[in-house]
């Protein structure tokens, strides 16, 4: 089953994305980001068939990225909650969401966010942890790391690491 | 189609997850960022079907997020280069990283980055461009911005925007 073989590979890119690699998948996540948690819910806004719903989040579910609960017993309804693994994938659907703004809404961004920490409209940014700096294919050089090995997936990029380019 | 179903919801997050929420088309940007282009070099590396590379390449191109050249005539060889816009996807591809090498590397990070500006070994963070923090679900709020609409992906989430939560 691919999901099977995206987890096999030794990449953190891979991995993630036999995970979330899925637009519905994603969409479940940014709605549950803002608020909506009910299996009903996600329904009606999604506008997705029910299977494709159920089956992705039976696979949030089973990759520990969300909890299932009842919050009704008769007839039983169930909701959905992010575990901490899931609510650390903020930062993905966010990186998105800039993108997308920035490419793909021609009419404007169809949602704007402000940062109550500071108090400002954000526009989220991928930086470096260290310096606080934009990273750019052209400012970051790879090396090999602990977990790697060669393999499909794989193959060639290995030589590729190491050093500045 | 899936794709035209995406690109019509009033949502960022959507519109990008309908072009690039594929496990092989994040792997498939993952090596054109490492540096590969050469339609024969992703074959090696990924060990995936042929049809399933060039259908994935083509969206790529179809979408604007990258360019096909031949850089052989006899027999012709393609390569393939990321435009702008595609390469302006490498942070969403190192949020994915990230999480993965939080959550998903149980023996170490595959592959380390240097973050050349600074010199340091970095760590991909999804911050605000104001105030440079992190974002975290309960430190964004959300508002409805110029180019939101309810519809089909957002049938229930407009009532969930603005102010603070």
């Amino acid at each position: 089953m691919d999901r099977d073989r995206f987890a096999a590979i030794s990449c953190s890119v891979a991995r993630t994305a036999g995970l979330i690699g899925d637009p519905w998948t994603l969409l479940v996540l940014r709605d549950m980001f803002l608020g909506l948690s009910r299996y009903e819910d996600l329904h009606r806004n999604l506008g997705v068939a029910t299977n494709v719903l159920a089956d992705r989040l039976g696979r949030l579910v089973a990759s520990g990225l969300a909890t299932r609960r009842a919050y009704q017993a008769r007839p039983v309804r169930h909701e959905y909650l992010l575990t901490p693994a899931g609510r650390d994938l903020y930062g993905i659907v966010l990186a998105m969401l800039a993108w997308g703004d920035r490419h793909l809404a021609p009419d404007g961004p169809p949602m704007t966010l402000v940062h109550a920490t500071c108090g400002h409209p954000t526009t989220p940014a991928v930086t470096c942890n260290h310096c606080g700096g934009g990273l750019a294919p052209d400012t970051v050089s790879t090396c090999p790391g602990p977990g790697g090995s060669a393999g499909p997936g794989t193959t060639l990029i290995g030589a590729l690491l190491g050093g500045n380019r």
